[in-house]
């Protein structure tokens, strides 16, 4: 049923081939037979963690993300290692950055981040009944952790203070899971 | 404040420079004096249209997306050009994808949604008080449009049917924006 919107592969080539990105470069056929060209990248994919303290707070993190400059607040995440499974790696990731274990999780929602050059997607999991613990960071990896109700957060959300999609996707939906039963 | 997360940078390179992607690698100083290297690419930043029709309905895009071979479910959205003003974008972007044209103009929000390799950003317009026209599609773009409700539109977030990060915080604003007035 798509056809009139279906780009098919001609040719491709690995133009760039970093320590983390690999970029493509496809020659693509279009809906009107005409050709393009593709640029984009393959992801492994990511998790996303969504960890509510039985005192009803969230767990966040600050974190510095170089290609902006700024420190930025989100949700504790990260890439998976490829064929990893995404729960499995939440569990560790929520682990090493936060010190948490957590007794309950669930999935909520898989969302798409960068349709226009990348593949990347991330599994957002609610963790509940949460233990603290020591984190053990990646060597390299520097943040703070902090907690913070939901309704705090989605007036950091309002105001603008928070402006990563997962974390802003993550509070909405746990808004959503708390009013509506999603 | 920051200092005990931020990091610097000691060399830059460009290491790809493609029609689209210019990928960078950065030699940078972490905050703990260790050297480490960062790959990311420059974005012009993007803006998203909220195209709220006169029945309550949203106006809405199917397009196929190369890197995920997948048709999309999405609100209509372009890149900036450099130094282009994100609201002249956005009324010139949803008269060329859907031809409608709006009345009335609201900025909703900015997100970040690649931060940990762009520094991509996207600016939320709502638009009201729309009149429907003729579309000029870019040559090679091709797209459906057709019209949504807010609570079907929820329900295809719910149920994962969409999954594009612009497209979900949309409509999460759009309820809050219903409900309480954001």
């Amino acid at each position: 049923m798509d056809d009139h919107l279906r780009e098919t592969l001609i040719s491709s080539d690995l133009v760039y081939e970093g320590e983390f990105l690999k970029v493509r470069r496809d020659r693509v056929r279009l809906p009107d037979r005409s050709e393009s060209v593709r640029e984009y990248f393959r992801h492994p994919g990511a998790v996303v963690i969504l960890p509510l303290l039985d005192d009803g707070k969230i767990l966040l993190e600050r974190q510095f993300r170089y290609p902006n400059d700024q420190v930025f607040i989100e949700l504790p995440a990260g890439k998976l290692e490829f064929g990893e499974d995404p729960l499995l790696s939440a569990q560790r990731e929520l682990k090493e950055e936060t010190g948490y274990t957590a007794r309950s999780w669930q999935f909520l929602c898989r969302i798409h981040n960068a349709i226009a050059y990348s593949d990347e997607h991330l599994d957002i999991f609610l963790a509940e009944g949460l233990t603290p613990g020591t984190p053990a960071l990646d060597a390299g990896e520097f943040l703070d952790v902090f907690s913070l109700s939901l309704d705090e957060l989605l007036l950091w959300i309002r105001s603008g203070k928070v402006t990563d999609v997962k974390t802003i996707i993550g509070a909405f939906w746990l808004d959503k899971h708390r009013v509506d039963g999603w």
